[in-house]
């Protein structure tokens, strides 16, 4: 039968497992949820009871989502992380700084540690990565990039044998929620937000999901697994949606574009790219038709082709799902006695693309005087930097004005960056109101 | 650092891994190309060399899709099965009994198998597992369910908290790719099979794919693991899309829904439904919008809710970096010394639902002779059954008669049927053209 070891003592001898919670808040109410419910499952699973030990929290008196021995709670973390019955830290209480110590010691301490908490795992996953190994325990994220979607397995495992070429994903439901309603209804930015902050769906203080920053934290997590080389938050270029107009929706919707808050991760060999930037993508793309609070994650390896990941990117019990998934591959390996062996830390060194080498397709709309010989101006500086265009549309406004839709072939951001400078310059070009990256999906 | 064992020899004195291949066609090509072209990336997951010694073919003179060294061809299953030498079998052959053979050969042999074949899984999957787990090997099949897509793995571990309460999948490209041509481009299943066979998207002998079967195996093997129940080929009711006329297409995107063949599998407590069933999807579902030969498994699981795997389905690359990713879980498990461990056994109980627990949408085109009542007897017919109808049109054809089509809500398949039964005896009702299942997407 099963060769079943736990510290080298017989795993039949351990009557349960036992977990430390640090946080009971959105998500941390959702695992103690899915530990209650799932337990039958869990035990065939993992060969024993699975237990809830201890929880940190802040407040001890405050009322939660679920109901929890009142001494199982603190607001010592020593309570839970020096407990030598505990075999788990499940860390779902948010923070950076402190919370990076609270991990290191956990590990020192020889236990394993699941994490959703993508703040951190952008900014010192390698690291906590490499002490995890270096105690031989496991550290586990999968919840940390998309709630219900089990996409850092399906790198790691499904996709082994592949290289991974491009990613793209919408991960970030708070700005697709408010992307798909601006969208399908026709309303305004300001108005959307209202509405996505009145349903939950958006934050008091939006800013870290308006202006790209959790999607960028998510990227960097994505694409330092994906491409096995170690991208920091710095490295990836940010623009987020609150600029974003009905025109622009409008327009693009004309070309047969949607409009999407896009994660991008390209490599080719060493050469990088990541960026989080508001894109219209061709609606023939699969991430096109991603709506509402939705994510998805699009990856293009060389041998598999095309595959996505489409799920719920958060809430308490998809969020929770992903922890508990995490839960269970940490107390499988502890029953193999094979911890600490699967985290990969980032193998190939990268080098960031610059903007000479950056390819895309950009839509420009901007608002001309239209008099004679302006479009042909307009055009040739186009041409004289080898930017293409693609489609083309003029329509008159008021006081002799004309506003100009563009969207160009591919070219580089360079000689695009170029091209708008010497735009700018040009004494009847009176405003550029917009431009965006274009995505058609045809191309890797 | 690791402890590297391999039958409690030390890993490091293993120079390589060797591999034995059954059969060297479409996918046994890409497998070999595979393995040849990321050798650095499994030389890194798996500790050392991964080698083909020896293939099984039919034919050793046939020119193939790579060069192998026609040494390692044979035509002789021992050669290959009984070689001490070879560490893993992976089979690529097709076939069933004589396959079986083979793989139980392999299995006494201590060889752990990799698998992409959905025939001999769907038939025998749950005693080939059985004899695995028995030797301690590893048996995987990810290749067989949807080529490029990590659904088996996603469905065991990414889930493995949760529970699965209904799983779609368009899980074959060949009728996709013929039912989104017959929809975007109004032409004939006729007309479309014969493009689809010369761009050799269709077989010569398509049967397998059109008339649902080769999805009915998919189904089979995704519920028996998805609901950990042992659903038999046989449990699946099927229907391919043979008869699907541009007149059903058509009068479905009027109502707003795509026409697709949607394998359902469906649990409640032990009552399950599993089926393979040209479905009417409403155009909001994921599912609906996943064009041409790609495939798509939708799953909603109790706590994550709702996820979709969308990628190739089939194809010598994608289905080889499953075959692959399958070999590199195997050689991992090999480096931990943990084979025959992760393989997992029907464990519920199945009751098969019957007609009156079997509730569902439909659509139904009939012809009658249209004059005074004839709806109203139609109408209260249903009303008798308690279908009751969400949609109804009506429009007049040559000779004094009408087409009629309808909608209805959901109802149990018991009252439907016996409502057809009743309408079929109705004098002025000249013919029932078609009848869907109706998929809204929006009940669990
Ligand atoms: N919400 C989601 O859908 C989601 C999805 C994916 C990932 N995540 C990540 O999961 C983590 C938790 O998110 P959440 O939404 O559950 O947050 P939350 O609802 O604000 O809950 C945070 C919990 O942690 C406790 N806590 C916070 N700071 C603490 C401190 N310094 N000391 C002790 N306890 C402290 C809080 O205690 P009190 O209850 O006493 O205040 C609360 O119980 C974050 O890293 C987040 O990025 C969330
Ligand atoms: N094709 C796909 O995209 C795909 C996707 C998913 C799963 N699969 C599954 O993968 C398996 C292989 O499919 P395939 O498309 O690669 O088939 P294939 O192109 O027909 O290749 C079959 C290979 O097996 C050899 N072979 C067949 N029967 C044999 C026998 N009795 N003894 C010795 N050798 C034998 C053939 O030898 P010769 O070359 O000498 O004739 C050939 O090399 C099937 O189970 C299929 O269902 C295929």
């Amino acid at each position: 039968m099963l060769l079943l070891v736990k510290n080298k003592e017989d795993w039949s001898k351990v009557h349960s497992l036992s977990i430390g919670l640090l946080g009971l808040g959105t998500v941390g109410s959702g695992v103690v949820k899915v530990i209650e419910n799932h337990q039958d499952k869990l035990i065939h699973q993992v060969g024993c009871p699975v237990k809830i030990k201890k929880v940190l929290v802040q407040d001890i008196e405050k009322e939660r989502e679920v109901q929890v021995d009142s001494t199982m709670l603190t607001v010592d973390p020593a309570e839970v992380l020096l407990d030598p019955e505990i075999d788990i830290i499940v860390e779902v209480m948010g923070g950076v700084e402190e919370t990076k110590k609270h991990l290191i010691q956990a590990l020192q301490q020889k236990k394993h540690v699941v994490t959703a908490n993508k703040d951190l795992m952008a900014l010192y996953g390698p690291e906590l990565l490499a002490a995890a190994a270096n105690y031989q325990c496991d550290l586990f994220y999968e919840a940390s990039v998309a709630g219900g979607i089990p996409i850092l397995r399906s790198l790691v495992e499904g996709l082994a044998s592949d290289r991974i070429a491009k990613m793209m994903g919408i991960v970030n439901g708070t700005t697709n929620f408010i992307l798909t309603k601006m969208s399908k209804e026709g309303r305004s930015y300001d108005d959307v937000l209202t509405e996505a902050q009145r349903l939950g769906f958006a934050e008091a203080n939006p800013a870290a999901d308006v202006e790209g920053l959790d999607a960028a934290r998510k990227m960097a997590i994505l694409s330092t697994l994906g491409f096995s080389m170690e991208i920091k938050l710095d490295d990836v270029k940010v623009k987020g949606i609150t600029e974003i107009t009905g025109e622009d929706i409008r327009y693009g919707k004309q070309f047969g574009y949607t409009m999407k808050l896009i994660g991008y991760a390209h490599r080719d060999q060493d050469a990088v790219e990541v960026s989080v930037l508001p894109t219209l993508i061709s609606n023939a793309h699969p991430l096109a038709s991603v709506n509402d609070e939705y994510n998805a994650i699009y990856v293009y390896g060389e041998a598999v082709g095309e595959t996505m990941f489409y799920g719920p990117g958060a809430g308490s019990l998809p969020t929770a799902t992903a922890v508990v998934s995490d839960l269970v591959g940490v107390m499988k390996n502890m029953r193999l006695g094979v911890n600490g062996k699967s985290s990969v830390n980032p193998q190939y060194q990268k080098h960031l693309k610059s903007d000479d080498e950056i390819y895309s397709k950009y839509f420009i709309r901007f608002c001309i005087h239209d008099g004679v010989g302006v479009m042909t101006k307009v055009t040739s500086i186009f041409a004289t930097y080898d930017v293409s265009l693609e489609k083309v549309l003029q329509h008159p406004l008021a006081e002799e004005k004309a506003e100009i839709i563009l969207v160009t072939h591919r070219a580089s951001r360079e000689n695009f960056r170029t091209v708008m400078t010497e735009l700018r310059e040009v004494p009847a070009v009176v405003k550029i109101e917009s431009v965006y990256r274009v995505e058609e999906g045809d191309t890797v």
